[in-house]
């Protein structure tokens, strides 16, 4: 027999009508002949709505408290789905991430799936029952609730998927699937009808926000087939799988971009062995995320170093630097905001170096000058002002043919 | 090292604000050089809205998930209250039910505590932490969460105080400890410095709802002392206990009532071995709690059956006895609405018959006609009309002498 695992994130259950709506497709997939897990997410902003408590009572929550206040969302959420299931005649059986099996690190609020003990739930399949999981939460050796952090109901469904050897993981969203870029900004852009775990990866990343990297990234270590799609329309979504059985002709499969991108310049760093080392120690150590670094050589004793931030920690980097100028010894600081990063995917890249060209041909056509670049093996990414972003993503949606209908081809 | 339990109600902790009062007593208490557990219900109202969330779904919940959806009330709470007392500096740690290792028969919505293993919370009050604790919840040996039923926050604190050998067991509430009678009808009503356990079991199953009868029956038999108290002023409570060193002179020592009794006749009934069996197992199967019921044999093959129910259940009632009127045989059925009962308790009465004597001459001489009579160990209840109820209190706390100030006697 089959056996799927399906996600539900926290719009997609916001409400008793939404949850309803849930139990109906459930009761469909249930009647399928196969067996169903379904993990689900806290109800819309219930989860805000505790932080915003906690918040009253003290600006430095313990974390391990956090979880123990947070993962409640859930709770509530596969009890009423429980219930709304029962309603229609679906047997089905709740289960916090603590039995499930759910074992974590306790690094609370941000704990990675250590194992899973599928034995209980392994029995209520066998019964029949749907089985009903809390996302975004397990339990730590010490017995403490923790919680999985950023993407974590997503990675609830794939480790629960790869430890049940479900067939499928399928993560229903707000979104009809992965796009070869942004509907919203582009009205070009088309759904991929299958896209592999690498190239998703470089989308997730870049800010394609359908699926959080950490779930594709378990997804791809257990080879678990995982479909993106809408919980709200029926529309086939989007596959994502090792294999690319189809498409493989296309070299770049989507563009991604992001704005509110800041570049710094520290100009006349000395140049040493450590200079790099202690200016990112000093940064990653404040919480600070830096994406693009750009060294550049001036003269045998100095560098110039370039490197994007997000417009939020702006004001932090520059303290933490200006603390730091007698020990890092630059001669000044150079700021550019309003910036956006713009970013061309696709798995074959790695093989044909002349796409970055392409890129760059594109952008220069249509006038829009470019700050920073870098690459990998499946993506090159340009830092451009944030007023050429929207202009730059169509140009170069057009320029690689991704709104274009896929050619079937047999593998 | 002293150790005591405090209980904090849902009243208590039904805001933010008050969970920060609660936060300042606790410390208080755990700055006294004891080792200090904590219980707590779910905030105030949250639980209606749990409960009403479930209703829109389905009018029939299963109770397992009922569990599991109401449980996530008290954890909300324990962990907001152990965020409070982190503000404050005092050391605290939260724990669910089955976290405190509460084990429950598997009954769900109302469990019954089979064991508590206490090891985790030992360690942590060693470690010299507050340590918090979900009331109202545990879970089976099934590791389903379960949770107590009504009065399941009072069992929980004096459960795990009696499991955790506890000097004391505190249950903070909305009255400031145990009246004669309710103030809120008999100005005169006195607060009692102590009680014993099967004065406060009548008073408490008697609608003096400070504190429900299963705790106090396991308080009983673990002899673990009470303080009921306020947690909202500053204000000696009452303490019950076992042995009152105090009063001993008094044979009344507080008087118990409730509005919404009715009554209902069954009127020639054949009088037959098993006739009473096969009324009240009618009424018990449909959930009908039957208080008072009163037996009189008309003649030798008849009798006449009273019983007291709620107001409430009344319609009920009658469906049920019509249903059975062919079975039952019997010829009409007689309803008494808009009555109360009122009793008086105290552990002294059992040697003393003149006490029932004098409560039935208060009450005729204030022309309080006495519809119903019950007497057990340690009360005297009488049935009368709701109208005389009030007078009938405020007479009988005056003629027992309940509102004299009590003389300190030593054992």
């Amino acid at each position: 027999m089959k056996r799927i695992v399906q996600k539900y994130g926290g719009t997609s259950v916001g409400s008793v009508e939404r949850i309803r709506h849930v139990a109906s497709r459930i009761e469909k997939a249930a009647g399928e002949d196969q067996q169903v897990v379904v993990v689900v997410s806290a109800m819309g902003k219930s989860t805000d709505e505790l932080v915003r408590l906690a918040g009253q009572l003290t600006e430095s929550p313990s974390k391990r408290e956090m979880d123990m206040l947070l993962s409640t969302g859930e709770q509530v959420t596969i009890a009423l789905l429980a219930l709304a299931l029962a309603e229609r005649g679906v047997e089905a059986i709740s289960f916090t991430g603590w039995q499930a099996g759910i074992e974590t690190e306790d690094n609370h609020g941000n704990a990675r799936i250590v194992s899973i003990e599928t034995e209980r739930m392994e029995a209520e399949l066998e019964k029949g029952k749907v089985v009903i999981v809390a996302g975004f939460q397990g339990k730590s050796s010490k017995n403490d609730i923790t919680t999985l952090g950023r993407g974590g109901s997503d990675t609830t469904a794939v480790a629960l998927a790869a430890a049940l050897s479900a067939d499928r993981c399928e993560i229903y969203t707000d979104v009809t699937g992965v796009f070869t870029t942004d509907p919203r900004y582009v009205p070009q852009a088309r759904k991929l009808q299958s896209i592999s775990y690498d190239e998703m990866l470089e989308m997730a990343n870049l800010g394609a926000g359908v699926l959080h990297p950490r779930a594709v990234e378990c997804a791809k270590n257990y080879q678990m087939p995982l479909l993106v799609a809408s919980s709200m329309v029926e529309e086939a979504g989007t596959i994502i799988e090792e294999e690319i059985t189809m498409e493989k002709n296309l070299l770049v499969r989507g563009i991604a971009f992001e704005n509110d991108v800041t570049k710094i310049t520290m100009a006349g760093l000395p140049s040493r062995i450590d200079t790099l080392a202690k200016v990112f120690q000093a940064l990653s150590e404040n919480g600070i995320n830096v994406d693009i670094i750009i060294q550049n050589q001036t003269d045998e004793a100095h560098v110039d170093l370039s490197f994007s931030i997000t417009q939020s920690s702006l004001k932090e980097t520059l303290t933490i630097l200006e603390n730091a100028k007698a020990e890092l010894g630059f001669h000044s600081l150079h700021v550019e905001e309003d910036l956006a990063k713009v970013s061309i995917i696709g798995a074959g890249m790695v093989s044909n170096p002349g796409v970055a060209a392409s890129m760059f041909d594109v952008l220069a056509q249509n006038e829009i000058y470019i700050k920073m670049v870098s690459t990998s093996e499946m993506k090159v990414s340009v830092v451009i002002s944030e007023d050429d972003m929207v202009l730059a993503v169509e140009m170069l949606h057009q320029a690689f043919q991704l709104g274009e209908e896929e050619e079937a081809i047999t593998a």
